[in-house]
């Protein structure tokens, strides 16, 4: 499963990201994600956290997607970095126990894969800021369950919707469910008028093939998403 | 300055990271720590986000020093990692943006050092869990200065009250606070019975000169501080 919250949250959610520009729509300028992939959209969750009404209801609305999704969850758990933010807040406001993990263990001995203390068959809620291709999320999975954990889903701010993330959950056997995904947001950015009607297409073919769109696209900006 | 917030809250705090073993004295195997040092003490703040009782003491006791001694502050400032979350919970009792700090830049170009919103001439005041040399926090001070913010102070769980740390915060003309420090928790380790009294001299030196101190310890632990 890989799916969205509801469509009120989801639209106020695309909504509010749009607001405080945590998410860039540039179909005609694209960005250079990391990975290589050009891309008409860079988000950075992260700059929520400077707006304090936002933040807070991103905390409330993850808090009650754990509590609806996953009743029996016990201990919450951030992905590194951009998840622990968030992830501190939905633990404290569900009054449950938070450690954090990171997706690859570091080399040098002076940090756990893992803080915080988790036991074998702990119930564990993951909160992740973004899912792209799912790996980072997936990673951070499978060292809690490594550990012993038995971990329920993960639940995220925003989701692209990729065929490949929807897979890899799929595969993994786990839930994920975001507050709002990349077509709400293209809906809302159009009915706001931050893109055009002409680029909705443009913007639909990227999220079907994201490793070939704009292969042909001269300059585009360095981004970091 | 580098001092602690009072005596209650200084015993109150070392009290309880004692119980949850957030922190372990052991004089007579030393814990080698990551930069070489032999030492008696570990201490891991990280657990107590395991422990939510805990965790809201330790978080409305910063956000009480941040609205003592800073009440001109603007913005929460958690550093990477350890102090992201506490910054976070900080910055949301507090209805203050938060931004969190690396001690370094990544290379890679997929992270900014400093992540959210930060204008110049806004007041900081930082997060950390734990100060020993108080270099992780300055290097995170250092990069928010360089971003053009003016940093008010930090505000730490813990420190051991090295010399080297005073030194330190007084040439960068910063004041640091913490809630407790290494000597209210060797008054209250030995109080509690976690050390005996032959033990208090030998945790004394080991903080008068941590450097040179077990040099001629036999077998010590890793461990990671």
């Amino acid at each position: 499963m890989h799916t969205i919250s509801n469509l009120d949250t989801a639209k106020t959610t695309a909504t509010q990201l749009l607001q405080v520009g945590a998410v860039q729509l540039r179909p005609l300028q694209p960005f250079k994600w990391t990975s290589g992939w050009l891309s008409p959209i860079y988000c950075d969750n992260r700059l929520t956290l400077s707006h304090p009404s936002l933040r807070t209801y991103i905390k409330q609305q993850l808090s009650t997607l754990v509590r609806d999704q996953f009743p029996h969850a016990q201990i919450i758990a951030g992905v590194a970095t951009a998840g622990i933010p968030q992830g501190a807040l939905v633990a404290d406001l569900l009054g449950m126990p938070f450690i954090y993990v990171r997706s690859e263990a570091k080399g040098h001995g002076m940090e756990n894969q893992i803080e915080g203390r988790l036991n074998q068959h702990d119930k564990v809620v993951v909160i992740e800021d973004l899912i792209s291709t799912g790996s980072s999320s997936l990673k951070a999975v499978n060292a809690l369950k490594k550990a012993g954990a038995n971990v329920l889903g993960v639940v995220a701010v925003f989701t692209y919707g990729f065929d490949k993330a929807t897979e890899s959950f799929r595969e993994a056997g786990l839930a994920c469910c975001a507050l709002t995904d990349y077509n709400n947001l293209i809906n809302v950015a159009s009915e706001k008028g931050y893109i055009v009607p002409e680029q909705i297409d443009t913007l639909h073919d990227w999220r079907a093939n994201p490793g070939q769109w704009g292969a042909e696209q001269q300059s585009p900006e360095e981004a970091n998403s």
